[in-house]
């Protein structure tokens, strides 16, 4: 029998790195899907339709969150986001891990929908370390900066809703830690059921 | 602030081949210590006092029971065998990881005094897999080989009272999902509270 596909929901502050970790987690395993989000949002130039994002209208996009197509969705400056149910729970069937990288409040609506994922939240070594980072990006008004710091530092209260925290010092590093995760997971006994069964 | 170490208990099977694997374990990692039992019995020739075992005498065994000395203890053909709290608890509190290869019925115990233990079970590929083995030592006789086969059987219904099934195929791999479980284990949300609010 297949096993089914782990869910992986990483969040973590802006400036923690998670971005880059999840980028270096699917250049190393095929196995591994990126979630492709649906958006109302228009197309930019190059972005591709089933690539980047799915395109749709606002009509389109209500309709399904009537229909409950959405494992998490929200609306940010006019524009609707939404991570689709059905293509993530086929992926996570026939085997295939899912990854979806998202922000915090997405998180905790998807962990009340799907209790089986795995929870991972990505922090800085230190919150100075992290200062550091958003200064180095420059391209930030020092306002905003202040802004994503103070965030940051509110967001962190909720790695307890998460399994795992992801101490991100080095990518290579933080990436090992979380394919262990994603291998400690595999083992798990209540993942393992059928193969335990078949016993 | 120390990290405490991981306290990690693991059974099997005979024949599901934990013996080879943690004794692997061991090899590759300088931070893991082997737990050592106290016993009763008479030492054999060879075995040193305090690397074997902690051999000792029946009175004081019963005044360490009585003490609540032991995470686990068992009487096995008139001697009694048990896992020194204190000892354990100590290499924890240094930080580093304590490693208890024991049977089911200790480690049940071991879950309710220690619950922040992980618990791991080790099972054969297949059932046959595991009747070939037993086969292979050569040493038995058939009936107690049977007898061994029968107990495999009952035991691995006690799987699901432990959080990971490690499916020993090769020693290597099975090797590399202890050290993937245990690296997973200490970015337990749980486990990095301090580290946490220290940031």
């Amino acid at each position: 029998m297949k096993r089914k596909g782990i869910l992986l929901v990483v969040s973590g502050p802006s400036g923690a790195g998670k971005g880059t970790v999840c980028k270096e987690l699917l250049n190393r395993n095929d196995n591994i899907d990126l979630s492709i989000s649906v958006t109302t949002r228009e197309p930019r130039p190059g972005e591709i339709d089933g690539v980047s994002y799915y395109f749709t209208e606002k009509d389109d996009f209500k309709k399904k969150i009537d229909e409950e197509a959405f494992l998490e969705y929200a609306e940010v400056y006019g524009n609707f986001y939404g991570t689709p149910k059905e293509k993530v729970f086929e992926k996570l069937e026939s085997g295939r891990d899912v990854l979806l990288e998202i922000d915090i409040q997405g998180a905790l609506k998807v962990k009340k929908i799907y209790k089986d994922g795995v929870f991972i939240f990505i922090v800085p070594p230190s919150m100075q370390e992290l200062k550091s980072r958003l200064e180095l990006r420059g391209t930030e008004t020092r306002e905003s900066m202040i802004n994503r710091f103070e965030s940051a530092y509110r967001e962190i209260n909720f790695v307890f809703s998460y399994d795992y925290v992801v101490v991100n010092d080095e990518v290579d590093l933080a990436t090992n830690k979380l394919e262990a995760i994603i291998e400690a997971e595999k083992c798990r006994v209540h993942r393992e059921k059928n193969f335990i069964e078949g016993l």
